[in-house]
């Protein structure tokens, strides 16, 4: 696959330029004739001799951005100045701050919001903890908590280097929800570390959204916290993708007329997103699923699981799953299968894999950057392709989810969050595509689409009261 | 002393009122003959036979609040609407929020602040941990943590309770320094669970400022924090309380010209608050000063300290003060001394107490709201008085430092705060009073002068780049 230029590789060049002559032209050329694209180009100030002009430019890496700077360099009479990235310029300082709601222009404000108005609201909540969330940011609060330790698909890059996800998650959420998120990037990857730290700072929040967090000690930090907490905790990458995907795969099932209950799904990893995913669509009423992982597929006979603990998340798959008693590699699991849901590694199946999948077949092919299969090849048999990719159609992205899901817990006061709250905001998501839209390039609804945290919301809202 | 009607006492109160006849008159006298005032009154709907009436009033507690609503009342052919507590409202869903620094409106928008874009800016942080200060919000973050054992005067509330304070300290971070402070209030009061849960988020921050809790837990806290993190660790009730202090001591003994060295201080409290006055103090430069506690004067022999463990903070006092050996009570150690500090409980002192300190007295009654003397009669003999207390000349209030000290930390970038900084924060402090500014009754600046946070920012920053 070949990737277009993206603004996430975007950087401004400026540029001295002789006033006279074709170099001005050539720079257009120079950029496109080296794959990347002008997105902006402004003359910033004029003289009879010459121009200062500050071009931007979309690139497909960092590699092909040095590349066409280096182009540039080359044309006759220009010579290069500041070369400044836009997706660093944007980071500079970190993309989210602290502000305050109310202004403190004197003694009388400075005596309500501090000393010593601000003792009789302390007494309130200490009379009644319950009104902290009437009378603090306790209302509408999230803490992004992160240990660093799987990062996007860069690793174990550690809390300070997971902070500007995190930063970005704060202001999504803000964005699409209107929460006020706080990233906490903890220096710790010891599971009871990490418990007790989230239990301690719990008291100023309304809810915990864990990020980031390998697998399987995420399955554990969840469970744990859960238990202890009397807020909601919610693993995005595993539930805010379950959610995403079930309600994508929702609307492929209504393009290619099947139902929930009598497909064969078949599933290409088992970490953090894969178990949740697997789960979510169990509880969605899947009964034939399959899963998959880097040693083939999963079943109870398989060696690595005969002496699992009782409580492994593979063994809980292995229980649960694979009713017709699959002992083979994933390429033959898919044979016949309706839906393959990969979430793991680039290039495990074919475009001969897809093809002998069950006719109407549906494949998200979910790894990022580099899906499955590539969805161009898998579109010429499947009758619904996703990815999780903003390049093609169908972008499977939890954006479209955590805003949402959050809002409705925060509106409700909710303790907790549930199964039946996820196939809430599932069935919602998916409710979004109205029925004249639906379509198989069209399952799943932009990230900016302002009717999907609504909708969402209310969903998980109504569901959340009710539990 | 008789209290003032208080804004931080304030309520609005609608009532509607007949349109002619002397009502309307009688509302005002009724609210000042109850020894309240009026600080607004709104016509918001008018008509031939009645008017609606928001009047807004500042009382002096809660009870007498009530009272005056009951007054009102009993106005004749006043009937009583919604009565509105004015520092309650401003607290209605907290006071603070999360705020993005770019919008986020497109997909170009959301690729650089979200994924793909953001995965360079975290391999770059990974790559060189320091740019975490440059690429996120760690350059400018101060986590204010409590545990909410101490709150105020208004004791061990917990974190739930202590939020309110912790957002107002956030919104005063920013509105003097430009700081994105976020409330932790945790939800444990174990030392070792503090210290752990504070290490634990620090990644995120370029600062701790620990507030409210109690002594000594709170020395002990501070110090293992301070030994494990590399960015500053700083008491506000202990070094904040001390630096203001100073500050104004040193103006103080500007006004009745004596030297720092030749002052005889002596001090009533030797909880968080006492024990940092003392230690800045000395390290100032006062040689002779006398800590008293509940127990009296504190000295090597006293029965509670001969036995007290070699680092407990009395027996520092007890090592480090009291170079005459007084053993008797405070009273008895005031008879001669220049200067007296209090942060401990009201009334500990009498107008003859400071009658009988040395001429040139000066009095620094600090326990809140009511000083250890009653300042008015403390000012009949001293030559300066200074209270907390915002109804009189010469407020110690921390607003004073603690914004500006953290802004030169985090300026300086800088990994400790010491003695050697908050001495420069204090005077820089003192010297924001100007020589042709500076009597009796102005010893420290207003929390409003503009010229504070920048002056204690710039001293701090310098000294934490020597350091």
């Amino acid at each position: 696959m070949a990737t277009a230029p993206s603004v996430s590789y975007s950087m401004t060049v400026r540029l001295e330029v002789p006033a006279s002559g074709t170099a001005v032209s050539q720079l257009t050329t120079a950029v496109e004739s080296s794959g990347g694209s002008v997105t902006g180009l402004d003359v910033t100030a004029s003289g009879h001799e010459k121009l200062r002009i500050d071009v931007t430019i979309a690139a497909t890496s960092t590699a092909h951005a040095d590349e066409i700077v280096e182009k540039l360099r080359g044309i006759e009479g220009v010579s290069l100045g500041k070369v400044s990235d836009r997706t660093f310029l944007m980071h500079l300082g970190g993309k989210i701050e602290m502000a305050s709601k109310h202004p403190i222009r004197n003694r009388d404000d400075l005596s309500m919001i501090y000393t010593p108005g601000v003792a009789r609201v302390c007494m309130a909540i200490a009379e009644n903890p319950e009104d902290a969330r009437r009378l603090t940011i306790k209302r509408n609060t999230v803490a992004v908590v992160t240990d660093g330790s799987a990062v996007l698909g860069l690793g174990n890059i550690g809390p300070m280097a997971a902070m500007p996800v995190m930063e970005g998650k704060a202001a999504l959420f803000k964005r699409f929800a209107d929460i006020d998120a706080w990233p906490i990037c903890l220096d710790t990857q010891d599971p009871d570390e990490i418990v007790a730290a989230v239990k301690a700072i719990a008291p100023g929040f309304a809810g915990i959204n864990l990020e980031d967090i390998s697998a399987p000690r995420c399955f554990e930090i969840e469970a744990r916290l859960r238990e202890a907490l009397d807020i909601p905790v919610f693993h995005d990458d595993q539930h805010g993708t379950a959610i995403v995907v079930l309600a994508a795969l929702t609307n492929a099932l209504r393009v290619v007329g099947k139902a929930v209950g009598d497909v064969k799904v078949v599933m290409s990893g088992a970490g953090a997103a894969g178990t949740a995913i697997l789960k979510l669509l169990l509880a969605a009423g899947v009964k034939n699923a399959v899963s998959a992982d880097i040693h083939g597929v999963v079943h109870a006979d398989r060696p690595d699981l005969v002496d699992a603990a009782a409580d492994s998340p593979l063994r809980w798959i292995a229980d649960n799953t694979n009713p017709e008693g699959y002992t083979g590699t994933l390429k033959e699991a898919v044979v016949g299968a309706d839906v393959f849901i990969g979430v793991s590694a680039p290039n495990v199946l074919s475009g001969e894999d897809v093809a002998a999948m069950a006719e109407g077949a549906i494949v998200f092919a979910l790894a990022n950057p580099d899906p499955e299969v590539d969805p161009a090849v898998a579109r010429q048999t499947a009758a619904v392709v996703a990815t999780g990719r903003s390049d093609f159609p169908n972008q499977i992205n939890n954006v479209l989810v955590f805003p949402g899901v959050f809002r409705g817990l925060l509106d409700a006061q909710s303790r907790t969050v549930n199964t039946e709250m996820m196939l809430a905001a599932a069935s919602a998501l998916a409710d979004v595509v109205g029925e004249d839209e639906l379509n198989a390039n069209y399952i799943i609804p932009s990230v900016f689409n302002d009717k999907v945290a609504g909708a969402v919301a209310g969903a998980v809202r109504k569901a959340a009261a009710g539990a």
